[in-house]
């Protein structure tokens, strides 16, 4: 067992080269062992066990940085940097991260999880290392999918005039380069300082060309990837018309060669390129067979690949039901994603509508931007997209849709609390930051019924809206009112005499179960499904006011911009004879855990809503104004 | 005189192509009599002449759609559709916007701004093309310096599908080329299809590199430049790479060429670059020779070019003087912009220090990471960059900054109204999205000396920081007052009794002067400068409101998720015995005007605010015991 004497930064050294493939082995059955238990990212992180062992045998941790992009593919990193037990609490509260963590250790550079930024941040350190005189290496991983995104070529082009050591690892895994393009490209190697080279190249062009856009089931659907092939089947042209230095392609799974390559490129005075092509999921055959199941996982049973939780219906689901029964109806309905495909429901879309459905690759900004062109044009655009990957595209949201008024209709799944992935993955921020944009209506469902009726609303709605939901089961319904959708009405649905709990989206279920708490205890609570964050039922809560002395706010959303600020706003313009209690989390980056943990932290879950509003002090039954006299004599 | 024959789209096909070239010089005529006297962007119009005449003539509008990036060269475009007369009014007060506005004319396709928004726009408006088979013709037309915006990379990299016409029109105006490689340029379209002409692109590719980087004044000191250089003088390869067709040189002020190049565009089922070569500031010698500083202009004469106005020393100024001061102390003091050196006062900045000063262009993504990396290597990065155009690194603010609470100094230009403009170009939605950031510092100053205060306190301070400040003139000092800047500390002015007015940044001084008002008519009025906008001086805030029967938050910024809101949210969280009116507009987008009358149309200036204070119906000198009667009376 080689794995045994890997138990902090720099062991790795301490292993014969002979022994290489063993250890590989061993940290690949570790993985899918650890992966299985837990959760996490799998594919990726078996595709990266030798490049990431080459990384640390051609640089000297911490001493030399190394910035993985996205973050997710860090896992072998962590096994080599001493933090092999952390994979017990992989992505649990208080566990390890699966992503980098500068608190877990001081190999990892930056806390990552978005993509295509690490080589503006690589690169920035670079320069401030050469402003130091100090001589450590600075080493990017970005990955071909991240390559797309739009901060990665701004960053290349700013790159092109490093006059200093800069070494940026392109990890080509095969996901998105067919098979036997994939072989071909190893050929280059050799070839490239041959006489045909150019010719290759050329017949390499007209080969692909010949490739038909709706392929083979690598290449399912998604025409980008073939022009991505063709940036990376013909790496060397791209990148030096940018001025960068290119070495590879090299075989991803020979650490040897990959050393050789690292230290070839850490002798240059420039920004160099590192072409390695990793194949994901190497080493565990249900993951190399489907790459794409095995990029992000629950828990599995490691000998079948068969996951172990029977997935609930989820909002998500209906989204993917939903929007295949309206582009039946409605030609004009069109979905745009940003490399999201499968996370958003949209597989049987592109299956059943492929020329109405567009993934752009990682480019959120064109997405949205593509998706106001889509809108301009007369047709129905559904952008569906992450909460964290959006706030990508808040300028594009601003300036090309709501400034333009256009009917882009955006479906931001994984709104709120997400869970495992931790800080970079939380959806926390999107209300605070979709209520900044002018003209934007902003929609939270309170279960799968009402998410389908909020798409049916926006089928006709000929403004800028958003729809906000959470990642994971969507109870079918969690009251029996069923008020149709109207714009900027709420929805209540218990009627009471001294407080409101005005709750969004998926915080309705435990604002009714609160109460439920609250009735025992002799309150009279009205609950209001908010259905609208923006624009809020301003009329509903005026006649509230009226007639309850507390208005409980409760989204799960960072409070700094958030819901509640929105409530309180509306109470001191109106000049409303109310208090309000804004139980929405202060605002923080909101760590890994279950999301009802992180749920249960935040006050989030129905005992705790319950237990603040009795906590704020206002007897139960007690009138309006018994409440002025109270706060008089309480303060004046 | 042929301008005469111009009122109406399409009116340029009655002239006769031999006088076409009196048209251009007639329109420049116009065009710098016009700027002079309303002020404007000039040097890029100047240079579009031809180019927007060709387009004119070569497509068929409205029916044919152009998109113009950024949109600040649209003036030609807009005499060709009968909007000669808006001119007299151009960028005043309900007058004609300088960028293109579909409330103008249907032959503007949509409000522009923004930099690098075009093609993905563009392709988007073409996919809805296709998709309702109608046959117009898309033409995106984009600058050389908005192509390094990452987001018009993801379009390029996505445009390359395009299995149907889609026109982009690169028009490399020679601001960004040096003026003999700009001739060797229109060389290359009779060279291209010579067997020597891969051998030139080398010999070309070796001259370039050794230009050295701080050469002469047209590559003055930006590298990047250079690189742009090499993309824009061998742009086949590089589109080629990408696997768009590639149409041009072509010369952009010989009419004949560029509609030919258009037609030939026009009949290709794919997405195709039409590179055009222009020379900013054509025909206005002061232009030509200075072409940076009549970019955007204030009025001018136009027979000395002198600018008319004497310019105040403005916050920029201020920004400016210190930022070389603190270089000349702290050697980790770095400069970041994005293409916005000019604009935010980095000249001198970039000649004193230029290993330490980075200007990435139009790259606003990069530009945040960046200085991310640079911080975590022990610098002290400041990123000079307008509120506006920061909207475009939401997500790195968040990502790469906030999260990683790396000392990343943001200097925030044109906060707030920016006036002429318009809409695209004002800072009024920052303190929304930067309030969302968790662990982000936010400081507005209400003078020069306050901005120096609080540049000396990001020296040493070691979490993200943002201070926001607007354009134009700073007073030297709108109080006697000089407390020491502290973190969360805000500033008491003027102390009084009944009212608050709690005011950040330039709306302090309104304020000061309303609570004068407020005093003749018998308030007791407290003046504070917030300074911090993020974290808010609770403490203050809470003893003042014991004191106080109404806080007033008075701050140039949009209403949703702004710094009233926060001070609401800490009344109802610290259940203070205080009312709030709060005067930031309600979210819109503003239109163009001179600063001072979009302030008055705000309700922003000292009356304004006076009004609305008296107005809320506070009596003056009424204690707090006597609010609550009247509230409880009033209402229950």
């Amino acid at each position: 067992m080689f794995l045994e004497q890997i138990n902090q930064t720099g062991d790795i050294r301490k292993i014969s080269p002979r022994d290489y493939a063993a250890l590989a082995d061993e940290i690949r059955a570790f993985l899918v062992t650890k992966v299985g238990e837990h959760g996490g990212h799998l594919a990726s992180n078996l595709g990266a066990v030798e490049l990431t062992m080459a990384l640390h045998l051609a640089f000297d941790l911490p001493k030399d940085k190394i910035i993985f992009d996205v973050g997710h593919q860090c896992y072998t990193h962590k096994i080599l940097t001493g933090r092999k037990d952390g994979f017990d609490s992989l992505r649990s509260l208080g566990g390890m991260s699966g992503f980098p963590k500068q608190a877990e250790s001081d190999t990892d550079i930056f806390d990552t999880g978005h993509s295509s930024t690490s080589i503006s941040m690589g690169m920035g350190l670079a320069k401030a290392r050469d402003a130091a005189g100090e001589d450590y290496a600075v080493v990017s991983v970005i990955g071909d999918g991240s390559m797309t995104g739009g901060m990665a070529f701004e960053a290349l082009n700013n790159a092109s005039r490093m006059k200093s050591n800069f070494i940026i690892v392109l990890n080509d895994n095969n996901m998105s380069i067919s098979h036997n393009i994939g072989g071909m490209n190893r050929a280059f190697q050799n070839l490239r300082t041959e006489p045909g080279y150019t010719r290759l190249k050329e017949s390499v062009k007209q080969m692909l060309d010949s490739i038909p856009d709706f392929g083979t089931h690598m290449v399912s659907g998604i025409t980008r990837v073939k022009n991505s092939i063709k940036q990376l089947v013909m790496p060397d042209m791209f990148f030096e018309d940018m001025d960068l230095t290119y070495l590879g392609p090299v075989d991803g799974h020979d650490i040897r060669k990959m050393t050789a390559a690292f230290e070839d490129a850490r002798r240059m005075n420039k920004a160099v390129i590192v072409h390695v092509v990793t194949q994901k999921g190497k080493g565990y055959k249900f993951a190399e067979e489907d790459p794409e199941r095995f990029h992000g996982v629950g828990p599995f049973e490691p000998s079948t690949g068969k996951m172990l939780c029977t997935p609930k219906r989820c909002f998500t689901d209906c989204v993917s039901d939903m929007l295949l029964e309206m582009a039946a109806e409605d030609r004009r309905v069109v979905a745009v994603t940003a490399a999201m495909a499968h996370g958003t429901g949209l597989t049987r879309f592109e299956e059943q509508f492929p020329y109405r459905f567009f993934d752009v690759g990682i480019a959120e900004q064109h997405a949205v931007s593509f998706a106001a062109g889509l809108a301009k044009g007369g047709l129905k655009p559904y952008v569906c997209i992450y909460s964290t990957f959006l706030q990508r595209s808040y300028d594009q949201l601003v300036h090309d849709v709501c400034l333009q008024d256009l009917p882009v209709r955006l479906l931001i799944d994984r709104a709120g609390i997400v869970g495992e992935d931790g800080e970079t993955h939380q959806g926390m921020l999107d209300v605070g930051y979709l209520r900044t944009c002018p003209g934007l209506t902003v929609m939270a469902p309170k279960d799968g019924r009402e998410l389908e009726a909020m798409l049916r609303f926006s089928l006709d709605f000929e403004h800028p809206l958003a729809i906000r939901y959470p990642r994971g089961a969507a109870p079918e319904s969690v009251s029996d009112s069923a008020e149709p959708v109207v714009h900027g009405k709420a929805e209540v649905l218990r009627r009471g005499k001294d407080i409101v709990l005005f709750a969004a989206g998926n915080m309705v279920k435990p604002a009714l179960d609160a109460a439920d708490i609250l009735a025992e205890k002799g309150f009279s609570p009205t609950v209001v499904n908010a259905r609208f964050i923006k624009p809020l039922d301003e009329e509903l809560l005026v006649s509230l006011a009226d007639e309850h002395r507390l208005i409980t706010v409760i989204s799960e959303s960072n409070r700094s911009g958030g819901l509640g600020e929105a409530v309180e706003d509306l109470v001191f313009r109106r000049r409303l004879p109310v208090e309000v209690l804004n139980l929405e989390p202060a605002d923080s980056f909101i760590p890994q855990g279950k999301p009802d943990e992180l749920r249960t932290k935040l006050g989030l879950d129905a005992a705790d809503i319950a237990d603040a509003i009795i906590a704020h002090g206002v007897a139960p039954g007690a009138g309006k104004v018994r409440r002025f006299f109270e706060r008089l004599g309480g303060k004046s």
